[in-house]
């Protein structure tokens, strides 16, 4: 006989994922949330917040690589780029791969997660923190992009849970607005959208908000194995509408250039031109 | 207070997806496996067998949609078409869309799924089941394509279980060599092949096996969302190469004089061209 303990996810009132779970390493309650992490039987180690799911030794990848991937080889110079949220640093790690990136500033609300996963999950970010041209600061994203100057980042890359609770403030009008004004001329801000057969609204929502201050506003697909529910989206904002139409070809000489080609288990050229054709059911929500 | 009940998915050992149910409709041992088809709160009804999630009313189109019209556009002019396994009628109905289609054979070693399936989730199938270029056989798939005579199908759509209890033998030698036989000349067969974050040996272990018979073996991918953890593959073998790698427009064309453009809800020919170039992490292992 073994004695079996599930956590069981939260998320969604009526359905869920189950983890059977091996240890656990860390339980505590921030200032924000609730942050547990545990090593699974399945899925390596796993960091839960507030009872959601939020990253997975095994498949971390898909998300960081398209969340940092993406917008970068779609702007294809970008220098200066936000991160905010993302506390494991694995977008961190991503970002900092691209040639181009002088300076990546990270911006997570809660020191906690950074801790605990510097302790824990080590291999996510890697060496990314100890980088000379990343500066991570322990703050509070809605205030930095309400003090940035003008025109100061070529990316924003916003990592959040979803818009309730702790990144709720991350989808409002003003926040959007200031990202308008800290980006540069071909400058964009991608984020989390959620699952669309689960939670439709979020991508209709949160892209309506983006519209008023950006021209030009999609999503961007990922087949992520625990934010499960078929593709999730990954909301786009940008001032050139060109970016989110890049052919292949090219797309795999910017890869070439940045050292990312071939360094990479989800992304590549050819997903990366195929993740903004999204499904018929998915583009039913974005905005007309 | 509520009472809740909860039915977990026993694929995995260490991890699952739970749904809350909302009604029990039908609980049976038939000769072949344990069927239960339930009520959900989150999914519309959803039939198990033996404890594995095999559909949904909420999400049952994506996988129908991409394993009937990706192998049927792809052909261009198939008309005779075999089905194994699909007792709920979702991929005969998609199948019998297609213009070109003459007859469709849907052989179900089990009629129990099929009687369920006509009495508890009657829109899957809609009037597929009357319509004249319909022959539904409660038979062994096996068996069916042992006797076929030579050259007699132009696609073959495999819906099978996973390669373990009914659905094993689906996966032999034999099998894909009666299939390579009962093919016509630019005869093809796609079988589902799983979830590689889950389940990598899967593709792995069965593509080798249809190498044997066919000169071309490829996979593409679907996001089904309760077929959870990222991408399923759908295992290809064909005679012609070609038809992975039709251009865009040519597919659309296709669809249009199909009938089906506008149709879908998941498919559409950018997915489906885009469905063919697979993340590195699951082209690895497609045999080299």
């Amino acid at each position: 006989m073994t004695t079996d303990i599930w956590l069981n996810e939260t998320l969604y009132p009526n359905w869920g994922q189950r983890f059977l779970v091996k240890r656990e390493l860390a339980r505590e309650r921030s200032d924000y949330q609730d942050i547990v992490i545990f090593e699974s039987f399945s899925h390596g180690r796993v960091m839960v917040l507030d009872g959601i799911i939020q990253i997975t030794e095994a498949d971390e990848f898909v998300y960081q690589e398209m969340l940092a991937h993406v917008p970068l080889l779609a702007h294809g110079a970008a220098a200066n780029v936000l991160i905010i949220g993302a506390g494991d640093g694995g977008v961190l790690r991503r970002v900092l791969l691209h040639g181009s990136v002088r300076r990546a500033v990270m911006v997570e609300i809660d020191g906690e997660v950074i801790r605990l996963a510097k302790q824990f999950l080590p291999a996510i970010a890697g060496d990314a923190w100890n980088d000379p041209r990343a500066e991570v600061i322990v703050g509070d994203g809605i205030d930095y992009v309400k003090r940035a100057p003008n025109a100061s980042f070529d990316a924003i890359i916003v990592d959040s849970t979803d818009p309730i609770g702790v990144g709720e403030v991350l989808f409002t009008d003003e926040f959007y607005q200031n990202c308008a004004r800290i980006l540069t001329e071909r400058g964009l801000v991608v984020n989390q959208c959620g699952v669309p057969a689960m939670q439709a609204d979020e991508l209709h929502d949160t892209s309506i908000r983006r519209r008023k201050f950006f021209p030009h506003v999609t999503a961007y697909v990922a087949a992520v194995p625990t934010y499960v529910g078929g593709f999730m989206t990954l909301g786009w904002a940008g001032k050139d509408a060109s970016q989110t139409m890049i052919p292949v070809e090219l797309i795999r000489a910017r890869a070439r250039a940045a050292g990312i080609l071939g360094e990479t288990k989800y992304w590549s050229p050819e997903i990366h031109a195929g993740a903004f054709h999204l499904p018929p059911y998915i583009a039913q929500h974005l905005p007309g």
